[in-house]
Parts: structure tokens; sequence; C-alpha cells
């Protein structure tokens, strides 16, 4: 237990101080340090870094590093801008972020079953007009990507009594849940879904994943909600199918670039709802005590914890 | 089975053919005969009157009526409007509309925990900015009412990992609900919630509840969901208490006048979302379900459904 471990950031200060904090606190027994106050002889030493959005030459600065762990769920930046042929990179996989993401996924999904963004609308109109019920179990909620935040979400869509699809690149299979994998099975889970929900990662499979192509072949009156990645959806083509009609609504907490650009026209759209990214926030606690286990289990006994492949990018 | 049923209703044309419909169906051995189509032979035998705001004349011309069936679960203007000393009012208890209530509760209860009012708010301003996320465990939710509704709210918000606490008139006790009762119990709910649900039945006890006095205790930001009826709470005091920024938000589904008047405060004010009274309407086929089941026990031993005390007023 001598190597100190680096935490290598590059994110609001606040949330750099709240990890260090909760890092401390979860493994009283290990030295967090932040990078960037290393001395040579510390970074020489480095077995591991817990990153958030990190300078690549700050990775590479650590000769003896053996792996990388992310502080997030998504690591496509990881993957790309990390040099090939270096440490194993480890993906942020926190139970509380599932349980987290699984009820945003409850919660904006009544809100499109529900009709609020009508309602809201009708407010401002001063319109008193009653959209007929829905029941959960007449709608089908699909779900783009069976991990573990599709499949916490998933069993809480269930539980409340929606049908749910799921579909993943290769073929699952789930308890109550109808599963489609592969392109053609896309197309399938698109052609009979209420309101389509993305949680895949982003990967150069998945970058720009609904276009056009795809959006048309949603049922119409379709709404769409975005949680995973902006750039997995085609945001003019989205654009295009809420204009004419074809789609009801996006609910969007990810986009190309974020924060959201000021003059996107998403902001002003009357059948977007803007969120800015907040669908399932960090617990720092819970994060730090994942990554407590992980470490414990290095130190023990040399066990590495699941690592991201590199060829599918997650 | 030679005495028809008389069906009384003062509502949307299209809402009384599907009662009368789903009624049809549901008792297929009965005759559900529309008072105003009824002859006076037919009228002298009626039994039971099945009413949605009945003319209480219409009620009064049938002599021989063991029981008047209310197809909604609010009862006020019955049991203020019907002559004392007639028949007893069964009101509608549908398992169905308990399920649906639970899941409007649930679903708004996310829209508040989520900040939803805030987000629309600062998409229509183009601001990028993040509330601090509130777990369900770290929120109070206080139901007033634990009739069928109440009860069935309770649970759901229990299962989602809500705090929950319940309020009734007469002491109640559920699993894993902190309950109170009598007007002492009301000031200690009221102190402990953030999220206030109001399920309870417009009563002379219940109207006019809720006033500065008692909005006054609340905690400081708390919210308020009205989903039984609108009297219950006073709309000027709302309104103050919003406009002093003690209460953050209100969520009501009831007014005093329905459809809610077009020079209301309320419509406009943006700590306010207003619904057209659409929480938990009535599934015609399981009401007609309910009211089938209590009529055949009724033909089979005479067994009158539990009805309404009339001192009560529920």
């Amino acid at each position: 237990m001598s190597d100190p471990i680096a935490l290598i950031t590059n994110i609001r200060s606040d949330y750099e101080a709240s990890y260090l904090s909760a890092l401390a606190s979860a493994m009283p027994a290990e030295k967090v340090i932040l990078f960037r106050q290393m001395s040579e002889e510390q970074r020489a030493h480095v077995q591991i870094a817990i990153v958030a959005n990190p300078d690549p030459a700050d990775v590479a600065a650590l000769p003896r590093l053996v792996w990388v762990q992310s502080l997030w769920a998504g690591v496509e930046q990881l993957v790309t801008r990390l040099p090939a042929g270096g440490p194993p990179i480890v993906r942020m996989l926190d139970p509380e972020m599932s349980r987290t993401m699984a009820e945003a996924v409850l919660a904006w999904t009544y809100y499109l079953q529900r009709d609020m963004p009508a309602y809201v609308r009708q407010q401002r109109q001063g319109l008193w007009h009653q959209h007929a019920y829905r029941k959960p179990s007449s709608l089908t909620v699909g779900i783009l990507g069976l991990g573990s935040l599709g499949k916490a979400a998933a069993a809480r869509l269930g539980d409340a009594g929606f049908k749910v699809a799921g579909w993943s690149r290769s073929a699952k299979r789930l308890p109550g849940i109808q599963t489609f994998s592969n392109g053609d099975g896309l197309v399938a889970l698109l052609r009979v879904s209420d309101i389509v929900v993305c949680l895949v990662p982003l990967t150069s499979e998945t970058r720009g994943l609904l276009h056009t192509g795809l959006l048309g072949i949603m049922k119409p009156g379709a709404s769409l909600i975005n949680f995973a990645r902006g750039p997995i959806v085609v945001t003019d083509d989205l654009l295009a199918a809420l204009d004419s009609g074809h789609l009801s609504h996006a609910v969007l907490d990810v986009f190309d670039e974020e924060p959201l650009a000021p003059d996107s026209r998403l902001w002003q759209h009357p059948h977007v709802s803007v969120l800015p990214h907040i669908s399932a926030p960090t617990d720092f606690e819970t994060t730090a005590a994942v990554i407590a286990a992980d470490i414990g289990a290095y130190r023990a006994n040399g066990a590495l914890p699941c690592s991201v492949d590199l060829a599918l990018g997650y």
C-alpha cells in the first residue's frame, strides 16, 4: 500500500472536491491525491488513476499505471482519446446510478403518458381540455440498450404496468420483456414502441443511430427519450420528424454539445423538453464505495475489475 | 328481475353513452334505461338508480328506490342535495380508479421531485442549470386521506422509495407508513412533509381545510398536490403562500369551479400547474363491472353495498 492513487479530472471544482472527499472517506487506508498536486516521485508509483474528463497527457505521465477507473458510466472520450495499448479502462457501474436512471426513465415516461407537455402548453393558453387517458398496459416502451441501466429501467417500467420491449447489440433474454437484437430487431422494436428510450453507449456503431430512416419507422405519434448521449440521435433529423408531426415529443437530457448552444432550435421547440443532463446524476458516496470495493479486491489478490472492450467501445 | 335500473346523469352526452353501453355489457340480464326515456310505469318499479350529477327531482320521482349508486367516488353533491331520509347512497370505489389515482400521485410526485416545472421554465429562458438531485428516501410525502385512494397512493410512493406519512380523520395503522389523525396529527404531518397530497373527500369538515394557518405550518419550500376537490384548499390563501415563496409549487387538478374560470390567477401563476381534472379519469368498463357485482349480490340475496355515512359525508 505504498503507491498513491491519482485523481485526474477536468470538471467543476466543487465536483472534484466532492469526489476527493468521498474517495478519502471510502478508502481511509489509501492515499488519493489530485494528479496536479503529485510529486514526480509519487507519479512514478501510481498504479490506479481515477478519472473524469482527464487530459490524456496526464494519464500518459503515469508509467506504472495498471488501470484507469472512470468516474462516469460513459467512456466514449476515454476510449477514443487515450492512446491504444494503454492500461485497461473500467467504467463506473454504480447500482445507485442504475436506480436513479430507472427512476428518471419512469418519471419522464409518466410525463409523456400523462400528457404533461400538452397540459403545460394548454395552461399558458388558458385552455381546459382533457386528453384521453392511456393505461400503461396499452403502451409499449422500447428501450435501446440492455446494459445495467437499460435492464434497471425495463424492470421499473414493467413493475409500473407498461409493456416493455428492449433492444441490444447482442441477443439477450430478460424476464417479462420482449427482446430484440441486431439491425432487423431494431426496426421491429421501433415499429411497435409508443415511447423509445435511448440508453445505449456512444460508440462508432451507435453514433448517428437514430437518423431520418429509423425515425421514420417509428409509430406515428410516438415519442423519444434520450438519456444516453447526444450524438446517438441526429438532431436535424429529429427536428424534421417533430416538425412534420410524425413524432409527438422528444425529451432530451443529452446533446451534441453541452451546455446546449444558445442558438439551438431545440430550446424553443414546442415538442421538445430540454433537460440539462440531470437524468442520473453521480452520487459521490456510492461511486466512491464502488471504487473502494474494486481497489480493495485488487489490493487483496491483484484482481482487476471488468474493463471496457476497446473494439466495442464500452 | 322485473324492475329496470335508472341511469340519471347530467354529464357530457358521450360520457353518458359510454356508461350506458358499459353497464349494458356488464349486466346483460338487467335493463338499464335512461331516466328521461322511462315510462311512468317503469319509474314506479325502479329499485336502483345509477347517477352522476343527477337532478334531485329525478331521484325523488322514483318511489320504490332502494339505493342510489354514484358513478363517482366524490359524493359531496349527492349528500348535500338529495333530501335527507332518502335511500342510501353508494360511492363508486373502483380498484382501477385507485390504481390510476396512485399512478397520478406517483407521476406528479416525480414531476416535483425531479424539478420538472423549473426545467420547463428554464427551457423557455434558454437557461442550462442543474438542480441538486433529491433521493426519494430524503423526501417525505404526506397524504391527506387514507381511504382506498390514499392507501393505494401511499403504497405506490413507498414502493418508489419515498418516505410516506398519512393523515386520516380516525386513527389508522398502515404498514411502512407513519400515520396521524385528528387536528394535532394534521399539524404534525404538515410540519414534516416535503410534498403534501390532498385525497380527502369534500365534507363540511374538509371544506377550507387548507387555509393560511395550516399552509403556514408546512415546511418552507414544500409543495402541494390537490387531486381531491377544489374547495378543500382556500385558493387565495394558497396563492399568498406561493407568492411569498413559503411554498414552492402547487399541482392542482380540481378547482372551486370547473372548468377553471378564464380570469383565475391560477392559470398564469409560474408556480402552479393547472390540470383539467384528469388525475384519475373514470374507466367505464371497470366502473360498470363494480356496479354489476353489487347488483348481482343484491339480486341474489338482497345484500346492499356499503353506503355513505351522511353525518360524515363520505
